[in-house]
C-alpha cells in the first residue's frame, strides 16, 4: 500500500489530538494511502512528545520537516503567528498541509497562505484548514438536513461557542491572552468555529457583519510572577447577515459560567429546524414542521447508527464516540483528498474567508458596531 | 373583609388569563382585601365572555368602568393602543390601575401613563405594568440568587424570547401584525418580556443597545380574503448594555421554529450562574462555582418548595404550577400594594422604561445598528 | 342552565385540589350543568376551609350531606378508611360520587362500593374514582397514540412512581403511615397511580403480579413525642403480566432521593414506543420506530396544542398546565357523565380492580414473591 | 522499557474494542510496560483483521498463543462457551489473562476458571473479567461519592441496561439467540453489567435474588433461509437484595424500543443520590440531600475534570470521552495490575460471583419468581 509521511509541527493539546487522528484513522477507515507518523517538531520537550504519541523522529526547526524529501504532509499545530510562514513553504516545497484553525493571525497572512495553496493545487499539492468539528457526525448530519431541503425556507440561524475557563478572575495568563501569539481571543479561538459550523450547515457564508468585542479581566497574573495585560478579547457578540440574506446571532465567549464545550448552532427554517450542542455531540436535534399535527416536537436522534456520516466506520448505535474522534474523520478526508486528488474542505480559501468575517467583527466593533462587508 | 371592585377592559386572550388570576388568586393568598370580578368591557360578544368567565356584569364602552364609583381597580388587557387613553382616565378618576405590556404603542404614551401614574400615587392609588413572568416562581428565584450575591461579580446575560407561531408562511393576518394596533411585533409583544426579566433578575438597567429588526414575511392572507400587509418585525436581534457595564445579547422572534414560548434568560457570574427557561418554567438551573471541584454542574431545582416565592400558597413538592398561575400571583403583588399603600412593581415608570429601550431599538436598527442611549 | 351541588366530604390537600376543580371547570369547558359548591364537611377547622376555597356551608359530619336533598354529588376526598362508608351511604342516596382513589382500605369494601356503584347506575346514579393523572394531556395522548395502534405490537411496559418525601429518616409520623387509616404506604398511595396509569394507557389489565414491599425505617417521631410505628410499606417493587400476556416492572416508593413525583409510564412496542414523566407533565416523548432510518430518536412533543386532550380549553401552544388542572379535567368528564348519562371512567369497578392487585402485590410479597392471580 | 506480549483470542465487535484499547493507551497513560500487539487468534478472515487492527501476525488455533512462550497476556474476545477453556490453559500455562464478561456461560465453567485464577495468582499471573463500563469515568466517580459516605444510608438501587436491537420483529437471527454460544440472553449480555455495576457501584452484593426471564420473539428468520428458534431470553425482570440488606429492581432487555445503549444505575440514599446513564456517559446526576433547602436538585456534572477518575490522561473539560475509551482504562488499569504485582478488578471470582447471579436468576425464574440464595 502507498504511505503518506506526515510532519506534526507544534506539539501542545492540538498535537495530542493531532495524533491520535493519525495512529487511529487507519484502523478505522479504508484508506487508499497509510499514512505514517514519522516526524514532529517542537522547540522543546519534543523527544517526550514523539515517545508519548509515537512518532518515529524529531526536530526542533520546523524548516527540517520542508527539507526532508520524504516528508509527504505538512500538519500544522502552532500558535496562529507561524501559521502562515510554515504552511506557504511547506505548499512551495510540494508537501501537503493540514493548517489548525484559525488560519492565521490576520488577513494578509491568510491571504498569502490562499495563494500559496492556490499555486499549489495547481501541481495537486492540497492545503485545508482544520475545522475539525465539521467532522462531528452530528454536524455533517445537520449539514445534509438543510442541504437536502428538509427545513424549507431558512428563516434564522443562532450561533454561540460557550465556554468557561477564564471565569474564575484568578486564572492564570497564558499565551491565549496574548494577541501577539493568538491573534484574537475568544472569537478567533471558538468564535471561528460558531462562524464556521453556521456556514457549513447552512452552505452559505456571511457576508456582513455588526458586533462588539470586549475584554471583562484586562490582566491576570502572570506566570514568573505580577500580572500580564490581556491583549485580546473576552467576548464576542455579533450579527451576521448570510448571502441568503438570513439573519444570525452569534456568542464567543470564555465567561459563560458553566458552559464548558458549549458550540451551539440552531437553523430555523419555515418546514423545520436542526438544534446542535458539543456538549451533547453525539446526538442532533430535529424538528419537522410537517409532521402530523399533535406529534412534532424536536427528536433527540442518536446520531450514532451506521447510515449516519462517519458512523459506519466507528461502532454500534448508541455507542458514542469522543470528542477526538473528529480528528481521524479529518484524517480520512483530507487522506482522501489526496489520494483522490480532489480538494478536501474546507480549504485555505474558505479558512481565509472566516479570517474575513473575524476581521470584519473586529472592525465593526471598533466602529460602534457599524455593519460591515466580509 | 374588605373589597376590591375590578373592571376589566378587553376580553380576548389575556382577559381570560387575568379572570383566571382575579378568580383564584383569593382562594390561595391570603388578602387584605377581597376582589370583586364586577363588570368586563368589550365591543362584541362581551356577554359570552361574562359568562364564561365569571363577570357580574358588562358594557361595550370603557369610559363606562371610569364612571362607575363602585369600581376600584381597572384591569386593562386591550391591545396597546387603547392603553393610554384608558389608563390615563382610570387613574384620573382615582382607580388603581394594572395595565399589560408592552406599558403603550410609544414611548410618548407611556411617559403619559407614568405622569398619571406618579400624579395618582401621590393620592395612594397605584398602577402597575403586567409584566407577568416576574411572577414565575423560577424567575423570582433566580432575581433572589443574584440579589444574595451567589453569582459573584456579573460577566454577561443571554436573554431570548423564541416563538414559532409565524413560522408557517400561511399562517393568516391578526392584529398583531398591524403596527398601528400592536405598535411593534416581536419586539414589543415577547422582546419587552426578554428585557423586562434580564433587568429585574439582575437588578439593573439597559443603557445603551444596537440592534436589528427585520420582516421575514411581508404579507399574508386576510381574513376577507387577499392580503394584508405585516407592518410589524417578525425578528429583532440586538446587544444592550447595563447600567453596570455588562454587555448582554437578545433575541425576540416569532419564526424559531419548534421553539412554543422560550423565554430564557441566563447569567453568568463569578461565582456562579442561573438559567432559566420559561418552556420549563417549574426549574431553575444553577451552577454554583464555589462547589467542590469535580462537583460541579448545573443543577436543575425543581422552584415548587414551600421556601421557593410564593410556592407555599400552591402545592407539595414537585407538584407544578402552570401558565397562568403568574397571574394569580400577580393578582396578589398588585392586591398587597393596594391595602398596604406600597407601589407595586413594576410600575408605569418601569414599564416605560423598557418601552424605551425598545424604542431605543428600533431607532439603531434604523441607523445601522448604532449604539443608542436609552 | 341546570346545576349540579356538590358536597364535598373531607378537606385536606386533597380538598383543595379538588375544590380548585370544581371552581375552576366551567370557567374553561363548556358543561352541561353547572356545577354549585354548596357544602364542605370536615371534622375541624372546616369554616376555615370553606372560607378559603369557597363552599357555601359547612358540616362536620358527613351524614349530613346524604341527608341534604340539594345535593347532586358527593366528592369524597377523605383517608382511605372511611371511603366505603361514606360512598355506599351516598350512592344509595341517589347522590353522584367522586371518591379519591386508593378506592378502599380493602378488597371487600371495595367490593361493597362496587356493588353499590352496579345498583345506582342502574337508576342513572354515577359513581367515579379519582385516578386524576389519567386527565394530565399528556397522558391521555399516550393513551390514543397506543390505541390508535402506533405502537405496533407492544413488548413491555415499565411503570414507576418515585417520591423522597420519606428519605429524610426524622420526617416526622403521619397518618398516611397508619395502615388503619391509609390501608397501605407507597403501594397504594402512589403504586396505585402507576398500575392504573399503565393499564389506562395500554387498554389492557394485569391479570398476575409477582412482588414485594417493605418497610425502610419502622418508626418515626411522633407530632406528641415518642415515637410512632410504620406500619404501611415504604416501597414496593413488583412485576405483573397483563391480560395479553406482557411482562411490566413496577416501583412505588417514597425514598427515591431527589425525586419529587416522578410518576412514569414508558411503553415498548414494535413500532414505536412512549415514554411518560409525571415530572415533565407538559410533553410526551415519542418514539416512531417507522420513521426513515437516521432520523429515529425520541419526539419530545409539548402536549399544549389545541389537537391534544383537554387543551382546545385552555392556552395556546407552549403555555403549559400545573398539577390542578387535571382534577379540573377531571369535573369536565365527571360531569359529562352525569348530564349525558354515562358512566364515567374510571369506574368504581376500575378502582377495584386496582385494589386487587394492590391486594395481590401484598399477598405475594408474604408469600415469598410467589405470582398470584388478581 | 519493559514489554507485555498480547494475544487476543476472537475478532469480533469486541476485537475492535479491544483492539483500540491496547493501540491507544500507552499513548495517554503512563503505563510500567508496553503492551505489544503481536498475535491475533481467529477461525476465518483473521488477516484481514490483524491488518486492519494493527496486530504483528495470526492464527487460527488459539493453541497456538497458549504454546508460543513471547505471549505473555492472552485477551480473550470470543462468545461465551469458549471462555473457560482458553482462559484455563492460558493461566495454566502463565499467561495473565483478560477475558470478556460474561466470565462463562455456566457456573461450573466460571468456577473452574476462578480456580486457575486462584493458582495463578499464587504465581503472580493475573485474570480479569472485563467489565468495561466500571472504566467509564463517571461510573467510577459515582462508586467514588457512595465510598465516601457522601449518599447516608444507602436506601434502593435502580439499575436497567435498555437496548431495542431486536425489537424489530424482522432482525434476523445471530449467535447471540443461540444458547449453546451465548449462555444467556439479554440477563447474561446486558443484565451482567448492570449487576457488576449496581455491585461495583454500591460496593455491596446481591445474594439473593426473585425474577422472571422471557423470550418475546420465538423464532427469527435464519441466514440460511428459513427459520431459527430462540433459544436465549429476550427480557430478564429481577429484584435482588444487597449483603447490606439494600432492595434494588433491575431489567434488561433488548426491546426497550428507541432505547440503544441505556445501562442506567441509580442509588437513593438518606443523604443523597447518584443517576448514572451510559447513554450519556459522560456525566454523573448527583444529588445533595444536604444542601441548603430551595436549592436541592439533580446537578449535572461533567464528568471531564482533571480531578475525575482517569481523565487526566485524556482532554480538557467539556471535550468528551467516547465508548471506547473504557477499554483503554481497563488497560491502564490491567498492566497496572501486573506490573505491581496487584491483583486488578474485577478478579475472576468477581466475575464468578456476577454469574451465580445470573444462574439465581434463571432458577428463580423457573420456580415462579421464588426468592433465591445466590
Amino acid at each position: 500500500m502507498n504511505t503518506l509521511t506526515v510532519a506534526m509541527i507544534g506539539h501542545g493539546f492540538m498535537g495530542a489530538a493531532h495524533s491520535q487522528g493519525w495512529r487511529v484513522a487507519p484502523h478505522f477507515f479504508d484508506l487508499d494511502a497509510q499514512p505514517v507518523m514519522e516526524l514532529v517538531v517542537g522547540r522543546s520537550n519534543v523527544e517526550a512528545s514523539a515517545s508519548q504519541w509515537g512518532w518515529n523522529s524529531t526536530a526542533t526547526d520546523w524548516r527540517e520537516a520542508i527539507e526532508r524529501d520524504d516528508i509527504d504532509i505538512v500538519d500544522i499545530v502552532t500558535p496562529g503567528d507561524s501559521h502562515a510562514e510554515i504552511a506557504i513553504a511547506a505548499l512551495d516545497a510540494g508537501k501537503h498541509v493540514l493548517c489548525e484553525k484559525p488560519l492565521a493571525n490576520t488577513v494578509a497572512e491568510a491571504e498569502a497562505m490562499t495563494d500559496a495553496a492556490t499555486r499549489a493545487a495547481a501541481r495537486g499539492v492540497f492545503a485545508m484548514t482544520g475545522f475539525t468539528f465539521r467532522r462531528v457526525p452530528a454536524a455533517t448530519f445537520a449539514r445534509d438536513l438543510v442541504a437536502s431541503g428538509r427545513l424549507g425556507r431558512i428563516y434564522q440561524v443562532r450561533a454561540s461557542y460557550l465556554q468557561d475557563w477564564l471565569a474564575d478572575p484568578n486564572a492564570p495568563f497564558v499565551w491565549r491572552l496574548d494577541k501577539s501569539r493568538a491573534g484574537s481571543g475568544a472569537l478567533g479561538d471558538i468564535g471561528a468555529h460558531a462562524v464556521d459550523l453556521s456556514q457549513f450547515i447552512t452552505g452559505s457564508r456571511l457576508t456582513q457583519v455588526s458586533g462588539i468585542i470586549e475584554t471583562l479581566v484586562p490582566e491576570r497574573s502572570a506566570p514568573g510572577g505580577g500580572t500580564a495585560p490581556v491583549t485580546v478579547d473576552d467576548l464576542a457578540l455579533f450579527t451576521g447577515r448570510f448571502d441568503t440574506g438570513v439573519l444570525a446571532n452569534f456568542e464567543a465567549t470564555r465567561f459563560a459560567t458553566g458552559r464548558k464545550n458549549a458550540l451551539r448552532v440552531e437553523v430555523s427554517g419555515s418546514e423545520g429546524a436542526i438544534s446542535f450542542d458539543l456538549e451533547n455531540m453525539n446526538s442532533l436535534n430535529y424538528y419537522d414542521a410537517t409532521a402530523p399535527e399533535g406529534e412534532r416536537g424536536f427528536t433527540s436522534i442518536s446520531v450514532t447508527e451506521a447510515v449516519h456520516p462517519y458512523i459506519d466506520a466507528w461502532w454500534p448505535p448508541g455507542h458514542i464516540l469522543g470528542y477526538e474522534h473528529g480528528f481521524s474523520n479529518q484524517v480520512k478526508d483530507f487522506v482522501d483528498g489526496i489520494t483522490s486528488g480532489t480538494q478536501p474542505t474546507p480549504s485555505f480559501a474558505d479558512g481565509l474567508q472566516v479570517q474575513r468575517v473575524l476581521a470584519a467583527v473586529e472592525a465593526s466593533s471598533a466602529n460602534g458596531s457599524a455593519w460591515l462587508a466580509v
